[in-house]
């Protein structure tokens, strides 16, 4: 008889932010006179840059001439992709990561969702709390966290690294020795950020108990500090314990476009196996690569005329950022966040849970965040604004919150 | 200390087409002065539909704009591709599939590779032999194949239906009651197909044995005969048992825009669980959406215009087709396939192996093929030609082979 993967079934709930667009379309069908601002998925709502526009529309030009026609990508990735992203996000940072050693895929999410596929089922993670649910949503769905205990909101055979106003939002080095440890800087949910000098400590925390560190650097954009790591590999040793993934999603809106790369370096080792060649074999074997017109838009991101574009996108999200800083503080929440990154995290007025302020919120203010609980038990009593939305309705959402 | 998925290192050599394009590219580093014709990987050579390019461009300026800018798409994809897929590939045959049990994807190469990630690990599968390799390797990579006999050539717990000369390379019922059994029509490799009557037996077996059909239609446009199904849901109870997987690959020319479905019919239950709530979390969870303009040009393949240039493109290449059957008969060779399929099927000359074949192949001919044996056991001495080259080099390549 047919069996179903019964680690499914151990999954809380449906993924958050569908969970999310539920309630939201229930309230929204129920009132449909309200006009609801959505600063909750970290969906980002201005247009594409110019010379993305301009590089889309050229490479469709491409595919309706058979002699410029690309049909099948290469496997890692188009050379001049996996090129630009090795000169502009590593070598010109003094990081020695090759275009062979990115590897450029559909996104942040697939990526940091499949990329525990490579690993045995019976390594440890770990994962800050709260973290983003993909990481170990998907460690579920594989079988290697254990049990989901009610009473903590833990699952059993995972080390949680809580992050919290006590700890500045920032982990603690685990005392029980991870096999896989999730980081993600500039943080999502809390907007925290490291330093070099500590992300290092994590890296040779690392090298020292033989644990790979899977890097999320989704945010690095809107890194604004000077002593914030914008890369893993700018700490010493990091080609030996880390793998790094990147999104276009958030620097130069591809939310809709799907774009990202992951970078394992051949340099790093497990169990006498090349991590770089088993990802290599997930990629060919369960993926047909990125499309190439998006590829080509990637591409324009690294150009002069596209970094300009990107960094206005930036400036234009962190002008919200700063607004709801502001705002919510006048207002008298306690903030943290929006600084190196597009999330403001504030604790809940009158111990409210999580989910008590999302009710509130949406039916008082009409404004959609996301309940910090929802990134693990640590967020409880917090609760997640984007700066994604646009300028207006950012604005107009921190007036209905101030006359809450 | 960090272990990887042992399974991984069980896959036998590299996937099947990156093997194929090493050796080519070795040849043609080798021998920079010839020109080699692929007639190997199954990629298009035409440039797309002009209706596809016209709503590509169209909905890369809606991205231009902050009012018509699409970030995240829906989890399963946009409604209005999902209602011309169920208005167009099913309601018209008579089929009732709904929008909601079509799952919008990035293709049928990831569908069919991460299909196998819902069921329990203990289930048994059941594929053709010769095979398309993503089926058999993404299982190895779960570790639901047991181990490889290298005398063989085969997994020990995989149930393998030979599909020979002598079975009209169509494959039988298995006399072991397999769990999970994938099935390709029209197929690749070897362009076989299945008269609806006979698809029925399969679906009626997995009804009365509880098992689940993985049915993969991508090649479904190049069919060219009357009694031969464009869908498993022709059959009758095929909502209680298949799962069906599609391409716009072929078809429509998207091996380089990425697009391609699945569905799950929400009557389709196995352990008391729909798979479609199982898929739908997989979805959510780990993916995020084909690119907003890559689903505009799906849902313009399924206009009027769209459809017309559809069966243009099917024509150019089966065009090719026929002139690669005749020849090759011609020339004195045993094929089969390519009559409602893009794929040519053909016995090796003085019994030579696949592999020792695609070398002569490549060296004498400079043509690129595929050797049978890499698709499977029961395909040792067999070799596909694709349809897919341009029409004069097909024509080139068969004088080539005429010649060897």
């Amino acid at each position: 008889m047919v069996s179903v993967n019964e680690n499914y079934l151990k999954l809380r709930g449906s993924y958050l932010f569908s969970e999310i667009g539920r309630k939201v379309n229930e309230f929204q069908k129920a009132n449909p006179q309200e006009k609801v601002i959505r600063l909750g998925i970290g969906d980002v709502t201005q247009p594409l840059p110019k010379s993305v526009i301009k590089a889309l529309h050229s490479a469709v030009d491409e595919m309706a001439v058979a002699e410029k026609f690309h049909g099948y990508a290469p496997d890692l990735g188009y050379e001049f992709l996996r090129k630009a992203i090795s000169d502009f996000d590593y070598k010109r940072l003094g990081c020695e990561i090759e275009p062979d050693e990115i590897f450029v895929s559909d996104g942040a999410k697939s990526d940091s969702g499949n990329i525990q596929e490579i690993f045995g089922k019976d390594n440890i993670i770990a994962v800050c709390d709260p973290v983003y649910p993909v990481y170990v949503d998907t460690n579920v769905m594989s079988g290697r966290t254990g049990t989901f205990m009610e009473e903590t909101g833990t699952w059993s055979d995972v080390i949680y690294m809580p992050c919290t106003k006590e700890t500045g939002f920032a982990p603690e080095l685990p005392k029980k020795i991870p096999d896989i440890i999730y980081l993600c800087f500039p943080n999502n949910p809390t907007g925290a950020t490291i330093t070099k000098a500590a992300l290092q400590e994590w890296v040779d925390f690392a090298n020292k108990n033989g644990s790979v560190i899977i890097y999320d650097a989704a945010y690095e954009a809107y890194i604004s500090e000077g002593d914030v790591p914008h890369s893993i590999y700018e700490c010493e040793g990091a080609r030996d314990c880390a793998i790094e993934i990147h999104s276009f999603s958030k620097n130069a809106g591809f939310t809709g476009l799907r774009l990202g790369y992951t970078v394992i370096p051949k340099t790093l080792e497990r169990a006498g196996v090349k991590l770089h060649s088993l990802w290599a074999r997930r990629h060919g074997t369960k993926y047909n690569g990125a499309p190439y017109i998006v590829q080509k838009a990637g591409e324009a991101v690294y150009t002069e005329e596209g970094q300009k574009e990107v960094r206005e996108l930036v400036y234009y999200y962190m002008k919200n950022a700063s607004y709801i800083l502001e705002h919510l503080n006048a207002a008298g929440y306690t903030v943290s966040g929006g600084v190196n990154a597009p999330y403001i995290w504030l604790k809940t007025p009158e111990n409210l849970t999580s989910w008590e302020f999302f009710d509130k919120l949406l039916h008082e203010a009409k404004v959609v965040g996301t309940p910090g609980v929802g990134f693990g038990p640590s967020g409880e009593g917090y609760f997640r604004l984007t700066a994604f939305g646009k300028f207006e309705d950012t604005v107009e959402a921190m007036e209905r919150i101030s006359r809450m």
